[in-house]
This record gives structure tokens, C-alpha cells and sequence, in this order.
């Protein structure tokens, strides 16, 4: 197998000149530690530090971009051993590494790679030849101290790190970790599970909402104080910011007796066709609402079409990679929210995007007018090198610097993290650079930003 | 406060090799007179020649920019004391410096160091710091008679300019113009304010458009009649063009009974929901027939969501930096019009987006098809290094540079007109050089086609 | 006129260390033989090896990215002689050398300059002062053996050449070809005739298709044999594809009685509005489930609002430029499709598009999951070097190369067949270097890479 290395450059402008600014700029920011507010990783590593198991479970099966991409190229997800317990973890990873060669041109890719050469010193790429050699080498590794999960978390020089959770997590592990690290590992309140009226378990999801809660959730009142208690108790547990995984952006702002009478309908089988969008769109609001009166800031997921798969999701369930963008509205879907609180300056929404056509067209319009909201950076599919380019020179000459958010990780893959955050770095070391040389931007101001886009947004949107 | 220095080199490509073909492409035109066929000047500037206030009422008040940046990032228009006779003016400017920051990476900060710096000669960054030289700096020198609007158009080395004037403006400004300087400042006829049935001026408005034309603007027939009589008015005061600032491109070509009752419909107050869209449908192919007869060359300027801020417009108006692009379908919604007139090559209509998805799906197939079709330049949002590149890579492929008519500097911001002149010269220069380093097009081809760009085409699209 | 010359370093980059890079790339697949799996020239053509009559007739009337570019700057059809047995050829050749300038920028020309240079030797610019050097001398190489269509075919270096017939085809020319060419002129089954109920000859075309077949196509079950037998025949003559140019993506999988019931209704004279695109919904789906048994890929080409202008469709017919690409959804479209047969893996259905909007938030996501699903390459309109790099830069990151097909021509004009090829390696061989000199890919994955974006995946995808 050929050789794999790192180039100290990666990522950068060809173009020399452009290429120095960029390399001065990835320096100032290089060892800066990593802040992670939006995020999937499991709070069980950190609280019971048990060692990662296996190069497979760790690297192919929770990671919905690698399945994704295997499984478009006719291997199934049996042959991975996808949730199955007697799998061939081996054949799995061999498989994985025969087809290494499909993720050329790839996120993916760069992340792994990352990874293999600076978690796990590897100097061979890997392939066909070295798949045994990388399964042992990973295994052995990952049986040693210095790879559970907390000592990774100090090696990779994470300051904070936000999990997600749904509304009803009793954070038992939040509650482990903070005798033994306070702060450094917080939760996200992801009430989707509460509100989400298409789920199965909706209804039974409230009613639990309001036995944790001790509130009536019977009702809207008593289920809106549910909200706010949960959202107390996270925040007792670290949380700063809520996040919400909508289908659409659509929001809403009933008058008080169309809203419980929309939820009266939920919640005695009683739903027109239209109640559970209408109703998720009203509690868009509710909670950016609650934002302005606990401080949390208020991240929006719209415009993934989830379960796109349906042979797939009955046998796998969600997040086995079959989850499509769909073309997105903001202009019109957010205005009943922003009527209601847009113009709040004490208050951070980050909207986020599947659908880059609306970064010149909706969303820097938005965020570079009202006060109250952010950008997002690219985020999923988009969470790429081109893909940060067209975030960044889509967005900032409306939006500018100063209405995003710095870098979200994003990912339930810890050992990518750093990789990720390096990769961001760069690519914003390299737009800066890129503006430098051209001159629209001064050296110094760059300088300035470079800090600000890697470390300093992130820990003023999120509260950190 | 670091220096203000505008690098002869900005904007062009980092490569030396494609540099320094821009730089020579760049040569040929950047001493050219401007041409400003599409534009916001007021003309009352040129009429009465009056000194420019200060440095706020004149960088900071209009500026729908520079306003919406700021209010994004907390600063109310209320502490830039906006429409407000006693506001503390130094005290806005100074809020103004201190977030200059803010605007880095942004056109606006390209256009006011330019202004900043070749308009007053600053050598040092407006800031914090900087903020009371830069305010007395310029008081100062607006105070001279070298800084009046007449002097400064000539030193500008403006050509022509065009105003834009709704359909009942008696144009006496442009009358008492006309007598010292004939023909350098035209208008524009925009009938908005007798076009679009939304506004609650509207029936009032097309009364006094019947009474200040003589026609019964109670039928169909006399309201067209006094188009056709304001047009001329428009004409004799040196307009060439029309211009449509509609919420969407949609056109319609009734039949004659049904645009009657249509219009009685909208008059008598009998409207239905779909009513006045469609009026304004209609009356887009109406101006286009009228321009058949009279040669006006129109333009159409859809997908704004205006006033998308209710609470702001009900303290500020219109214009505050609180419009949003839309969707913009062109494909569908041009057809009746084109159905009527597309195929005329003596008719020139002009059409611009706000929403980019449309520059290689509808907008240069349709200009690179029908003879009656223009591209306008990237507008507005998308008015920028950025937007102008993605501009030239997204329509000349499919529709050339000959569908293209060059640049509008579209502004109020009259300090800013060489500014933005000079930077769509340079990005057009860039454009080209690129494809001459990757040899699309010969260097002979790209000597000819950047006077076209910054000067010839707009004078022929105009009839300037 | 200037000189023609075409630069060997054309298309690359301009940074040198990425030219150096992208002419090695380059020179690995520059020699390898054409595989051109879809496109529309005439196999009588082939089948009879007469000798092309004149420049106009093979340059300028057959052309329609020429004629509509020609028409948008005023040319009329008729001073082209479009559809005229009696036109001055010359003069309408004329015309077009003196409007050479309009391609300037676009593809047309590239291709043509290509066509020029290579084929006919020009070392001149065409324009108005070489249009009768040009115009004699394409006349008098046309008239000589080593310019009839076999011998350029050899001469072009063209392995395999699919040609597009409807499901009533004969294919009478592919039966002559196959005496002597055996393999090397094949068709691709593209039955719009009988599937787009929109078409006035729809019915008829079905009845014939009956007799064709022997089966009775009044009923759902004998029309659908019908298609299987003429899949079988088309298949007898080299076949491995079938092609859909239907104006959305919308497809459908009806119960057997409710096809049933459609069909009969489309036959009877009973048919609801929304029943044609119903219908071709369903087909798309019967078409997927075809293959499934029979082995051909299945091409879908959607999104063109055809003849939209219906002054030139009156006149002219189709095909004359007026096709304009439409706003298209896949995620929602696509589904009941993907459903059904999306998780087969020994299925190959090809998307194409002309909304560019769906590669990054439809498209790749898409290609990047089923294992049915590939991407086609750029599209008609943007089969360009701006169009491609756009392809490559928005889908490989979430599709990676290997769920892409290599290059399609898709085009009528024979004569420019090596042109496009030459302009589509040399983009990818571009894109790659990016990819190689900014250390996102290894030089020895570059190298393995061009040649399969020159030759291996469509060998692969379609079967040849």
C-alpha cells in the first residue's frame, strides 16, 4: 500500500503566495483547544471510560457517512454486520478497507485518514493489504490506557464538548461526568421526542414528560411548564443551547386557544392532516420564546427528508445513512417566529441548512438583518472543504464574520473530532488567505478572525 | 489604526500569470467615463446643488447596507439615530466606527475605504480611534464647494446617471437639470406606485395619474392612455428605460374584457386574493407592449419579500434593510409575456434576480434564446466580488456576453458610484483573465470585450 | 483574422504546480478511444456513408446551442435557411462567421474551434473576412473519402457510439451498420413515443406499437409486453440502455388495477388532467422494474420545459433552442421508484439534471445511498467547463466518483464529438490536479482515477 502522510498543507491554495497567508493564519489557531457545542458523541464513554471495543465498532458501523457510502456501492449492510452481535467484526473491517478506494474525493476520507495517521501513527493508507495490520494495530491501541475515552478527550485538547439529548434523558451520565469533570462535558436540550407529533410514541412521550416533570401535561399550560422545567434541569447539567430537527422551518405563532386546541387534537387522536407540522411550527416559537426568558441559545435543523429508506429503516431503524436533503424555505417559514422575537438582540438563534441554495438567497438576508439570529456553519453533507468555501463565499459578503457561529462538529465519531476541527481551521485559514491576497481583507484583520472563526464565535453563541 | 491603502492590484487573482492579464485588461477601462443607467441618486442633489450635510446624514442614514449590518449585530436605529431631526450625529458616526469591523468581508467596507480613501484621501482605517478625524474630516471637506454634487460628478467622471422616479413624479428636478446640463441626468419610469394594487395609495394614486395626464383612469382604457402620456413625459426628460420592481416575475395577456374587469375590480374595491398579483401581471406585458411602441427598454427587478420586519416598518418605513430575496420562478412566470412579445429583436427587456438558482436553470437560457431578453448584472445582495463572479461563471456559458448588458451601480449612495465602478471593472478584468490563462477565450477577444463590459454595452441596452 | 490555435495546456488551471499536474493527468487518457453511451446522431449516417453535404448543413442548421444563440442576438431562422431546401447556404454561413464574436465565452465555441483546428486544419479565426475560406474549404474536405462518416468515425478513435431511437424505430440503419461494423453503432431504447401521453400521436403510436409486437396494446398487460418485446429487439441490436426525457422526475407505483384503469382512460378519450404525467410516472417505474429482469440501464433525463416558444415551435418544430430547464424535485419524485427497486444493486439507474440546485442537496445524497442510483455527468446546458467543475465540486463529496458514469456527448453533432470528449478529460484531469496539489488526493488515486472518468465507468455503467 502507498504511503500515508499528512501533508503539513493540506487544504490550502495551490497558489503560493495565498498558500503562505494561509499557512500563517492554520498557525495561530493549530493547538487552539477544540469547542465542540453541537454534537452526537455517547456521555457513557466519559462517564464509565470503558475502552472503545474494536476497530469496527468504533470506525464502520456507527459512522452514517461510511455505511452510506458502502452501501450505495452495492455492499450491504449484513455484510457489515450491522447491528448484529455474532458479526464477523474482522470480515467487516476488511470489507471496509477493500472498498477504502470508494471515499477518494471525500470528507470521509480526510477524516479517517486523519485519524489513522495522528490517533494511530499509521504510515500505509489503507486498503486491501493492510487491513489486517491496521484491525490488529486499532485493536491493540484502543486495549491500552491511553485510548479510553477520557484520555483521548485530554489528548485531543477538548475544552468543552456539548452532547445531545431528548427531553426526557435523565443525563445520568451528565450527572457521573460532572463530579469527576465539571463542565467540560454539557448536554444540548433536543426536545424533538416530546414534540414531534408524527412519532409513534408522541403521545406516551408526553405523558412521561409529565410524570418527570410533575406537570399536567394533559394540558398545553402544564405541558409548556414541562418545557421549561426540562429545560432548567438541563441547564443544571451544563446545557446552554436547545436544538430542534424539524422536517421543515415552518413556525408558528397561534393565538392561546388555537394552540391548545392544536394540541388537545394531538393528544386525543383527534389530528387533522396538517396538526403536526402546525404544531411543530408553533413550538419553534414557544421555545425560542423560553430562549429569551432562560438565556439558552436556539439551534434549527430544518430540511432533512429522514428514513428516505423505507426497506431499510424497517429492518435498521434511523441513521443508517438514508436521510435526503430537501429544498428548504426560511423567508416565509420563519416569519412568524421572527414577528414574535426576531428583533431581539439578547437572544441566538443558529439556523443551519441542507439546502445551500438559500445562503445568498434567505439565509445571510436573514441573519445579516435580524439581531436575533446566526449562521450556522456548513453543516452534514456539506461539512467538506468545498462545501466550507461555498458556506463561507456564499454567505459572508451579506452576513459577514460576525453573524456565525464558528465550527460544529456535529459528529457521534469521536475520534474524528480533531480531524474535523482541523479541517475547518484550514479551510477558513484558506478563504481568509484567499481574501487577503485579493485584497478585500488586511493581514491583520485576518489574524484577528482566524482566532475568532475557530475559537472565539463558538464560545460567545453558545455561552461557553 | 492601521493605514487605509487600496492596493492597485485588488480584486484581480492571486496567480501572477492570470494578474497580470487583468491588470493589463483593467488598464483599458479604469479611466473610462461611468455610465449609470440604473441607479436611486436623488436628483434634487443635482438640481439645487446643495452641500451635502455631514458625514452620517450621508454615509450612514441612507445606506440600507451599512444599516441592516449594524442593526443585525445589536445596534439600534435608534442609537444611529435614524429619521430623527435631533439625533446626536457625531454620536452615530462614532457607533458607526467602532463597528466597522463588522463589514470585513463585505462590499461595503470594499466600497467605503474606496470612498474613504480616493473621495477625502484618508491614509488610516476609520475606527474607534479614528472616528471623530474621519467625522470632522469629512464635515470639512463636504463643506467646500469641490464637494458639492455637481463637482463631484464631474470629478467622478460620470457620463450619464439615471434616477428612478415613480409615475406621478412631476421630474422638476430633472427639468430645472435639464436647462444647465442637458441630457447627463435622466430618469427612469417606475409605475409601481400606479401598478401594484397592494399599496393603500393605490386608487388614489391612479386618480391623480388620470388627473395629471387629462385621461379617465377610471376605464382600463384611459389608465393605459395615461402610461402611454406619462411615458412620453418620462421621455422628454431624457428617460430610455422602465423599471418593475415587482414581488415576483409572474406575467399575464388577458384578453381585453377580462383585463377591463380586472382593473374595474381593483378600482371599485371588489378585489379578489388573486387579484392584484395578477394585475400586476398583466401590466408587466402592457409596459412591454408599450415598449414595443415607444422603445423604452424595461426592466424587471422581482423576488424581493419587502418589509419583511413588520415592527421596524411600522416605526421606519420602507427601506431600513428588512427586504428579503424569495424564490423567483422565471420560466413559468414569463411566458405570457414572451408568448407576446419575446420574439421581437427591437424590443430589450432587462431582467435581474435576486435568487442565483436561476442564472443557469432559467435565466440564461431564456436570454441565450429570446431576442427580446437581457441579462441584468448581479443585483443588489449579490452586487459583490463574489456575486459578480458567480455571475460571469453561471450565464456566459449558455448565454454569452452579448445577452449581458453590463453594469448598474443601482444606488442612493452617490459617494460610492466610482467605487462601484471600479470594482465591477476589476472583477469583470478578473473574469476575463481567467479564462484567457485557461485559454477560453484569446487576449484580442478579452481587449475588446472589457470596454463592452464597462462601457459599451450598457450604452447600447440603455440607448444611452 | 487572428490565428486559431489551440493552446495544449487549454482548461487546466492556471497555478503552475496545478497545470504541471493536470497535463500528466491529462496525457494518460488523451489517446484512449471514445465510448459515447448516449447521444443522438444519425445511424443512417453510418449505415449509408454518404458523403456530408456542406458546411451549413453540418455546422449551423442541426446545431441548436448555435441557433439559439444565434436567435437571441436577433439572427432570424430564416436568414439562418432553417428547414429551407432552397436557402443560400453560403449566405446563411456568412451570417454565421460574422456573429462568431457572440460564442465567445461558451462552449459552442470551444467546440467548434476544436472542430476547426483538428479536423479541417484551420490555423485562422473564423469571422467575416475567412467565412468563404472557410465555407470552400469544409465544402471541398467533405466532398473527399477520408470525411465520410466511417472514416471519421475511425479517424475520431471511437470504440463504441450509442445512437437514440423510439419504441417504433426499425432500427433498419443499426441492422445495415451491423454487417459491417458489428458492436460498434448501437441504440438506446427510448420510448417517449409511447409513453408521453401528452403527444398529440400518442394513441396512434400506441396502436402501432400493438401491430409492431403482435400484442394488444388496448390493454395495460399487452402494452407492456409490448415494451418488453421491443426492449428484446432493441437489445438484438447492441442495446444495454433505455432513456426518459420526460419533463419532471416524478414517478409512481400503482396497484395493478388503478395502472390498469389509468391506462384504459388514456386510450379512451377519458383521461383527468393530472393523468398523463400520472402515466408517465408509472412507466418510469415499469421501466426500473424492466430492467431489473432484462439488464439495461436506465437513463432518466428530466427537468426541460420544451418549445417554450410556441411562435418558433409553430414554424420550426422542436428542437430549434426555445427548451428552457425547469425547477426539479428528486427526493419527493424519485420515491416511489426507489421503493420499489432502489435497494437493487444489480441495477443501474442514471440521473441526470438541468437544476443544478439538486447535486449538492438532492442528487449526490441520493447517488451516495441507493445502490441503483448513479449520476450522469453535466447536463446539455451545462456540459461546459464552468458546467462540469460545478459537477465534480458539488457532488463528489457526498457521491464520491464512483457513483458517476464518466463523460456523455449527448449531442447531434458528430463533428464534435473529439471535442467534448477532449474538453471533458481535460476538466476532470483539472479537477483532479485541485484535488492532488491542495493534498485532498494522492497523485497515484489521480492517476487511477482519470482514466476511469475517461473510460471505465461508462464501459461499466452502461454496459459496452
Amino acid at each position: 500500500m502507498p504511503a500515508l502522510k499528512l501533508h503539513p498543507d493540506r487544504f490550502f491554495p495551490s497558489d503560493p503566495a495565498t498558500r503562505k497567508v494561509a499557512r500563517d493564519l492554520f498557525g495561530r489557531v493549530e493547538k487552539l483547544p477544540i469547542l465542540s457545542p453541537h454534537g452526537h458523541t455517547d456521555p457513557k464513554w466519559f462517564a464509565t471510560d470503558a475502552p472503545f471495543e474494536d476497530a469496527t465498532s468504533v470506525f464502520l458501523w456507527p459512522d452514517h457517512y461510511v455505511a452510506r457510502m458502502l452501501y450505495s456501492q452495492g455492499v450491504t449492510l449484513e455484510a457489515l454486520g450491522l447491528q448484529n452481535p455474532n458479526a464477523d467484526r474482522r470480515a467487516a473491517w476488511k470489507l471496509f478497507a477493500e472498498h477504502y478506494h470508494v471515499f477518494r474525493g471525500t470528507p470521509s476520507r480526510l477524516w479517517l485518514d486523519h485519524v489513522f495517521a495522528t490517533v494511530f501513527g499509521f504510515g500505509q493508507r489503507l486498503g486491501a493489504n493492510t487491513a489486517d495490520y491496521y484491525y490488529d494495530t486499532i485493536n491493540a491501541a484502543l486495549a491500552t490506557p491511553s485510548f479510553r475515552p477520557r484520555a483521548l478527550f485530554t489528548r485531543f485538547n477538548i475544552e468543552k464538548i456539548a452532547t445531545t439529548e431528548g427531553a426526557l434523558d435523565t443525563l445520568a451520565d451528565h450527572a457521573i461526568i460532572e463530579k469527576q469533570w465539571p463542565g467540560r462535558v454539557i448536554t444540548n436540550y433536543r426536545p424533538d421526542d416530546v414534540i414531534d407529533p408524527h412519532r409513534d410514541d408522541f403521545v406516551a412521550n408526553v405523558e412521561r414528560f409529565g410524570a418527570l416533570t410533575g406537570e399536567d401535561t394533559a394540558t398545553w399550560t402544564g405541558y409548556l411548564n414541562a418545557h421549561r422545567a426540562r429545560r432548567a434541569f438541563f441547564r443544571a447539567h451544563g446545557a446552554t443551547a436547545t436544538d430542534h430537527g424539524h422536517p421543515t422551518a415552518r413556525t408558528a405563532n397561534l393565538p392561546l386557544a388555537a394552540a391548545q386546541s392544536l394540541f388537545d387534537r394531538l393528544m386525543t387522536g383527534r389530528r387533522g392532516a396538517g396538526d403536526p407540522e402546525l404544531f411543530r411550527a408553533q413550538m419553534l416559537t414557544e421555545m425560542a420564546k423560553m430562549s429569551c426568558d432562560d438565556g439558552m441559545t436556539m439551534q434549527i435543523h430544518p430540511g432533512a427528508f429522514r428514513n428516505h429508506n423505507p426497506a431499510l429503516f424497517a429492518k435498521y431503524g434511523a441513521n443508517v445513512g438514508a436521510d435526503i436533503p430537501m429544498a428548504t424555505d426560511y423567508v416565509h417559514d420563519l416569519k412568524p417566529l421572527l414577528d414574535a422575537v426576531g428583533n431581539r438582540s439578547d437572544l441566538t438563534i443558529i439556523l443551519f441548512t441542507l439546502d445551500e441554495t438559500n445562503y445568498t438567497r434567505e439565509l445571510a438576508p436573514l441573519a445579516g438583518h435580524y439581531p436575533a439570529l446566526k449562521l450556522g456553519p456548513a453543516w452534514w453533507f456539506h461539512d467538506s472543504p468545498e462545501g466550507m468555501l461555498r458556506f463561507r463565499r456564499q454567505t459572508t459578503e451579506t452576513a459577514g464574520f460576525y453573524n456565525t457561529v464558528g465550527f460544529n462538529d456535529d459528529t457521534r465519531a469521536f475520534f474524528s473530532i480533531p480531524a474535523r476541527h482541523d479541517l475547518a481551521r484550514r479551510i477558513d485559514a484558506a478563504y481568509l488567505a484567499e481574501l487577503v491576497t485579493s485584497h478585500r481583507l488586511e493581514e491583520d484583520e485576518a489574524t484577528e478572525l482566524i482566532v475568532d472563526l475557530a475559537y472565539n464565535f463558538a464560545k460567545a453563541a453558545y455561552k461557553l
